[in-house]
């Protein structure tokens, strides 16, 4: 999760909603990404849906039944949609969204195979979260 | 809808599970885009993911507020919450998806403003889907 701080600190630092994700395989990190629906003006460019299309990419392979997810922040609909479509075995978040985070719509979204697990490093997402929403306000 | 069963088409010869999307903006359409799952070995290249790219990269918006979706399968949850975040303003989709469609999970998944139409030319987007996955089966 620490790597997907890091990721979260860059999107931070390039003035976009502060959110990062890391996608590791076999205990190696095989994509990294910060969102970037900013600099691409593109809605689906959550950090989540660019990790998902490197980690396949890396790969060569569509599915990521061996992958595991840090993202910190809790997916949105979209993002645990695709993270549904990919057969990812875990998605573990920092921190929660109880406004357009997927579990407040449907915790089914994901695939039933997929494992949830939340909070790590929940209060130092969450934090980044907040200075980027105080600094747009000023 | 006939366009969008165009693109639909040309993913059937391409082996792709036939689904199709348009865009249309003041009435002409500025995005045209089929399902390429297989060919780009990503989960996320779902018609109306990669219609929202390309509209919005023709627009130089994120936001597609003045825009329409026709599109020959109910959305998915992936595509329905892309969907929200671009905003658009009216969903038109033609075959249902009562396994997978966003309907199924929850219909708010949309943007409250996003008016949704569905059934148009509904027949032959199914029957195209039935033939690809008979076609599959062989």
């Amino acid at each position: 999760m620490n790597e997907a701080l890091k990721q979260a600190q860059i999107a931070f630092e390039s003035d976009e909603i502060p959110v990062g994700a890391v996608i590791v395989s076999k205990n190696r990190i095989i994509a990294r990404a910060h969102n970037q629906t900013e600099l691409l003006t593109d809605v689906t460019a959550h950090a989540e849906l660019l990790a998902i299309t490197a980690a396949a990419n890396y790969l060569g392979a569509k599915y990521l039944t061996d992958c595991k997810l840090y993202v910190t922040l809790e997916p949105c609909a979209m993002c645990a949609g695709a993270l549904y479509w990919s057969q990812i075995s875990e998605v573990h978040f920092a921190a929660s969204d109880p406004k357009r985070g997927f579990v407040t719509h449907n915790s089914n979204l994901l695939h039933p195979k997929t494992k949830i697990q939340s909070g790590t490093l929940g209060a130092q997402a969450e934090s980044l979260l907040l200075k980027f929403f105080e600094k747009l306000r000023k």
